[in-house]
């Protein structure tokens, strides 16, 4: 890792770390002063969003708008990427819960449920949803135009077609036999959806053109699906103590993953594969997308 | 009930029942291309969104609309009605969960996760959140300035300081002694924030001034609270089956409710109170607001 980009991606995660923390105290701060009850879900919120996540997705904000010139870590992007992340932290309160993937660990720490109680944690979820769509309605440095089309790009990532939609594959898949393209299937709808959103919304927020966020969108399906792949080699091949999540979790719940499906080997070529596909859909960007290159080798290359 | 407000009424049930079972059959459609997963959940979408509601809020939409001179029915308005309808739907079924209200009856049918499962309605309940957006930010006959500031009314009205952190202190409430007080502030949180934001979508969307939207708002938090205080009334004296669910289940849940606080007597003549300021809010306005004058009898006079 060069040390342009590791300055680039811990400048990424200090910004949306402290943006969140910022929000989390701004309510908290107002609900405090509404009494118990709320006072309750604030803390729960404040406790899933400053749990020391990677931040990708933000992360990929911040490249996708340097791609286009635009100054990476401008304040405007703030509400994008803080957005961004409150929908994926919803889902994993969600995805979490006994109903779901009943998964008591998060990031090493009790998942919000068992650090709060499961209404606590299915409203707090609700309330991170409602949460991103007011940030983005409110995002200062936007026109109306802007603003529109960044809500439109969550809300239908976050929704049936996507996110949701890959959570509904995903248990459906539990204990069933899968073959490689339902697998594909169902992270590009799980996961591949909101990292797309989140190399568009940095696309919208810098004023792309349609070629540059078609661009941006093939290279986001493509490090999509590496992410997961990666996810998978980390679930054989990880460490419990450095993954933060019991390790062979996704093996121990009968779930498919490339690895039971490619084996160890077929996943890590396919991997490299993926990382090549999104290197060359970056082929008419320039240096300013190096960022965007380095996010691409340090999704395959993680250890967590 | 005059027949003039009759028809009205009818035509808005209808209005909205029709677009919601649209919208329900295009999400069945495209769902059943992705395969089964999907299916479910947008079967236990359309399980919810068809279920025969009173549709007051939809119905606040486009009586705030005629009262400012807008069409009362225009086709322009269905998103915005069924925006905030999949909104209060999704509350439904996240509260009937077993970790929340516990409900097993939702009108009269098996709620959503007695009829599918648990995980079906949670995800179903994330899916119409993420989809009352999407269709805000779609919505067609607005300009970018209005669909944000739908967007932004609604996001508000849903989240923490709004219906969210109202479910949160209905729950926090049970076995607990409240006081008047906080049961108003339980109720303007949890069912008040949306009814306010319909009336203030609903002049949104007929370019209100800010006097007017003032006034619609000052209308919405009466009613909001009126029709809450005949819940608790109907819960004693309704008929279970006209109600479609148990009736005293508050009570018994040893819930606060007004006639609790107020007795059946209080109760009722805070209902009388509420409507005749509800109705004075609505002075400057002439004829036009005779549906939203309308409404605020029928709140009151209802039988479920």
């Amino acid at each position: 890792m060069s040390k342009r980009f590791a300055d680039f991606l811990l400048a990424s995660k200090n910004q949306v770390d402290r943006q969140l923390a910022d929000f989390a105290t701004d309510q908290a701060t107002t609900a405090a002063g509404t009494g118990e009850a709320l006072d309750t879900i604030s803390q729960a919120c404040s406790y899933v969003l400053t749990n020391g996540g990677k931040r990708i997705r933000p992360t990929l904000v911040y490249a996708a708008a340097q791609a286009l010139g635009h100054k990476g870590h401008g304040a405007d992007l703030d509400h994008v990427a803080c957005a961004l992340e409150m929908i994926h932290t919803y889902s994993l309160v969600h995805d979490d819960l006994p109903a779901m993937d009943d998964d008591d660990l998060r990031r090493g720490r009790p998942s919000c449920h068992k650090a709060f109680n499961e209404a606590t944690a299915i409203l707090a979820g609700d309330a991170l949803q409602a949460w991103a769509f007011e940030l983005l309605a409110d995002a200062p440095g936007f026109n109306a135009v802007q603003r529109v089309a960044l809500i439109k790009s969550l809300a239908k990532a976050a929704g049936l077609q996507g996110m949701v939609g890959g959570q509904a594959m995903d248990i459906a898949a539990t204990n069933t036999d899968v073959n490689l393209q339902q697998l594909q299937s169902m992270h590009a709808f799980k996961t591949g959806a909101i990292i797309r959103a989140a190399l568009t919304m940095g696309g919208i927020a810098a004023n792309a053109s349609a070629e540059q966020l078609s661009a941006l969108d093939t290279y986001g399906s493509h490090i999509g699906l590496a992410f997961q792949v990666v996810d998978d080699i980390l679930d054989v091949e990880g460490n419990a103590e450095t993954l933060g999540k019991t390790q062979g979790k996704d093996s121990k719940a009968n779930k498919p993953t490339y690895v039971s499906l490619m084996g160890l080997d077929g996943a890590k070529k396919e991997s490299q594969r993926l990382l090549q596909a999104a290197l060359e859909a970056l082929g008419e960007f320039g240096v300013s997308a190096d960022s965007l290159r380095g996010l691409a080798h340090y999704i395959i290359a993680r250890d967590r």
